[in-house]
């Protein structure tokens, strides 16, 4: 590597080039390690072969009240044909090494109209003795399905024979929301690259798909009440999720026992919602000139009725219970274009807002609650942490905190909002899409050390901590599409996913934890999805092709 | 999106999100527009019809000295059926509309080993008159084919209808090196992703690939006389190119009018050259403790014997008649190594060298030249500027410039190079292995503004400026491997291409250039390659999807 003296500062190259690891060393490296950590696991010091790819080294005996659960056959089919047993010959049967697995489910399987939720029981317990058959227990089959990866991340292959470590594992999250931010504006993400990131959001056990799914650039989502939306908005006709489309995604999220949470974002970032005529306010510049509109007209009571249809539709659509409604960068435009537009200013004054576009921006959204009460009385709201800043927002809303450019800033905010009560999941430090060159999973600054930010780090009761729910990474699409999403995600967002699942004084140390999470991306890897290298000179023992 | 402020600095998010283009407003959008662009072209102000995908829009007709020519051949059948016309129905016929290009190459067709070398002809004219046949005439077949990916440039689709633009166009390089460097040490990279990168670099006429072969962290080259050498330096047995890999990579890029220059660099970087005993220097830290090796013992005869057989090799496997010899980074490890070593401070003493290790590494570089010169005679060698600064290379040798933080050392370089009578490449600018977030082909400092870097922007004389042989875009391996490099090279090396082939006259705006740039990132995803997003939120007609 011949690197510019300038980025080296002082040190030699060789000092550089020593910094990484090519690989963990033989005495660091894991076999069957996994990732993210399990909350607690006694390794039995044991791996035992269960036989190579033409014997059959597992069989997966589902419980008789789970027999036929759609969840659990699907999730078997899948480990033991695509990722865990790649190679098993389908005329190959059971000998004296085959392991036998287990799975109970206490609860059953859930209706096929029952998805995630928030509640959701990820808790299982794992048993691969030293000899016998291996077991695997859960409350419900979300945890069951959390317990599969595991199990399949004790399974490694050496020399064409495959081997599991023994061990006892009892494990559940930390935080029950754990998820990944994609941006559907601006890029469109074609079906088939949301289906990878769920699929590899499971290998990570992340909970919570976030689909910020229309903002200024694009609106692709093709609302069935107004086909105009994505008419007048997606960047073209091919650019759109149909009806059918989203079902798919959410019910493959389903399967893999991820929770698919739709943002839409009010008043700003709505320039793309030209489809809806009269929904967005008129703007102009401080000195006239009319400028493309980026919010909604708040004093139109057409828009609220338009608002509270569009809002029925998107409720029918997502069965999630958390309904995300944005609320982020409002004061920005306000200035931009509230202020300047003379029926709006007047509007104001008639309400005795003077000047004051906040209380305008409070005035919208207490609307929007009410005209939401009704239709989403069962969904719980999330907003950007401004709408916690300038309103107060109903007292049950989840605060979801971004901001922040320091450790300190993050805090306050953590302790602000918790302190008020609410509920807060944080993003602030887990801003993926900004890139760094190096291992920035582990180091690098506020938005280069993705494993030490911990959402609990800060002053405040048992109570307050209490509060936080996790942590969602965000992939903010200016730069991504399906073209390199994939490799710009993972496994930097795995380092937020252990984060968020495991026991934090058990994960303190990313160093120690990096020959884990090498195995785990050349797991990835090897399952067929672009893992990117993040920590220097490695290899896997399969790397990536093309199929 | 949503951006820490501290990222943002006093801008608001508007301004930010207006910073970025949503792909090029209309007026500006090009349709057959071409990349790099080409030194004369006069459009026709005429795009004509040229039929759907079931009728032939295309004829291209060989003329009779070519018609049997390997590489022309291969090349129609690639853009007939593959890129330029990847819906063509087979049982299509000529008919009214169908445009015939006929290719006539004075030269005739190279024989089958014959390879593109320096002072390759890569000049043509192509010719697309309003009505009738269209002409493409080369002296040489490289020519025709920069010509043929100027013709398929031009061609494009709009509603199921293929159009091309009517244009004259009389083009050659402005450069005859331009290049991209592959480090096949610190990642492996599959024979499969070195090919998509060949093919890439003939879609931006580019030519020469710099084949970092080995170095410090492993040595997956094959050799058939030193088999030792990957077996214990290749990270695996299955991380290896065989002879077999080489030559079929040396042949696909032939096809595409692509050198293969591979770099062999020593003295330092050789921390993999396990395999040969004896070879690398028993190295100490100064107090005393053995450290891995990563320098050559330049003291013992049998070394200089082996690097003769090896080298003879080298030669007979690659046809390319520069060879890069490396050279880079030796100071550190005098420093660390030679310096620590009893026997060859004794020998440096012995030879009057005293304390000096570049006399020692100067006495090196002599024994190596010395020993290239009855096998190497018509190789030209390229060092890395280090040998320059150090040493006196052979008079003929062209010294490849890495170094240089800032625009006056970059300059200061290239003008000290050529003042000496060596010919120049440069790299420094062009370190893509380094990313920043957000549009850096065009702005963010030394090694984020690939776009305006000119390797003949220093004080010279136009003789100096003539030694100036072009640019090689560097793409070290620590952070990237098969999962990754693609995307991380395409189209942020496209920037690097424009500049080493085009009149800098006609390409001084970087914000001119992007609706070029755009439709050409959209033709590479058009034709199956993960080209990213590099200037904010934007849409292909057609995005990438996995196959």
């Amino acid at each position: 590597m011949l690197i510019p003296l300038i980025l080296l500062g002082i040190l030699s190259l060789q000092t550089f080039s020593q910094e990484f690891l090519t690989a963990p060393p033989p005495g660091l490296r894991t076999d069957g390690g996994i990732w993210p950590l399990p909350q607690q696991i006694q390794y039995l010091n044991h791996s035992r072969s269960i036989g190579t790819r033409r014997s059959r080294p597992i069989q997966i005996i589902l419980d008789e009240n789970v027999n036929d659960c759609d969840i659990l056959k699907f999730t078997k089919k899948t480990y033991l044909r695509k990722w865990l047993l790649p190679f098993e010959d389908e005329a190959s049967t059971n000998d004296s090494t085959t392991l036998f697995l287990t799975v109970s489910v206490k609860d059953g399987c859930p209706k096929s109209n029952d998805f995630p939720q928030q509640g959701m029981d990820e808790k299982y317990s794992l048993s691969v003795p030293k000899e016998g058959n291996a077991t695997l227990e859960a409350k419900e089959v979300w945890g069951a399905l959390r317990g599969l990866e595991t199990f399949s991340q004790l399974v490694f292959l050496e020399d064409e024979t495959y081997y599991i470590q023994s061990a006892n594992i009892h494990d559940f999250p930390r935080f029950s929301v754990r998820g990944i931010l994609i941006d559907t504006s601006r890029h469109y993400l074609p079906a088939q690259t949301i289906r990878r990131q769920i699929d590899l959001m499971a290998q990570n056990k992340m909970n919570v798909l976030h689909w910020h799914i229309v903002d200024i650039e694009s609106f692709p989502y093709i609302s069935k009440r107004f086909p105009n939306l994505s008419e007048k908005g997606a960047f073209t006709p091919r650019h759109v999720y149909d009806s059918k489309t989203v079902q798919n995604i959410i019910h493959y999220a389903r399967l893999r026992g991820i929770r698919v949470m739709i943002e839409i974002d009010t008043p700003g970032h709505t320039g793309s919602w030209k489809g809806q005529p009269g929904f967005l306010a008129d703007c102009s510049s401080p000195t006239g000139e009319k400028i493309p509109s980026n919010i909604l007209d708040p004093t139109k009571k057409e828009n609220y009725k338009f608002l509270a249809e569009f809002f029925t539709e998107i409720l029918e659509v997502f069965p999630e219970k958390f309904l995300h409604l944005g609320g982020d960068e409002v004061e920005y435009w306000t200035e931009a274009c509230w202020r300047q537009n003379p029926e709006i200013r007047r509007f104001m004054k008639l309400h005795g807002f003077q000047d004051n576009v906040t209380a305008l921006e409070d005035y919208y959204f207490s609307k929007l609650q009410q005209l939401l009460a009704p239709i989403a009385s069962e969904r719980r709201q999330i907003f950007w942490q401004e709408v916690f800043d300038v309103n107060v927002p109903e007292p049950n809303s989840i605060i979801h905190i971004w901001k922040g450019s320091t450790k300190t800033e993050r805090a306050e905010s953590l302790a602000k909002v918790t302190a008020a009560g609410h509920q807060a999941i944080l993003s602030s430090c887990w801003y993926l899409n900004y890139i760094h060159y190096g291992d920035d999973w582990k180091s690098g600054g506020i938005n280069g050390d993705y494993y030490y930010c911990d959402p609990q780090d800060f002053n405040g009761t048992d109570a307050q901590k209490a509060l936080v729910l996790g942590g969602i990474a965000t992939m903010w699409g200016e730069m991504v599409d399906s073209t390199n999403i994939e490799a710009r995600l993972w496994p930097r967002a795995s380092a937020v996913a252990e984060r968020l699942w495991s026991n934090p004084l058990a994960t303190k140390n990313a160093d120690e934890a990096w020959p884990r999470l090498h195995e785990h991306r050349c797991r990835m890897v090897a399952r067929g999805f672009r893992a990117q290298p993040i920590n220097g000179p490695s290899f896997c023992h399969n790397e990536w092709l093309l199929p």
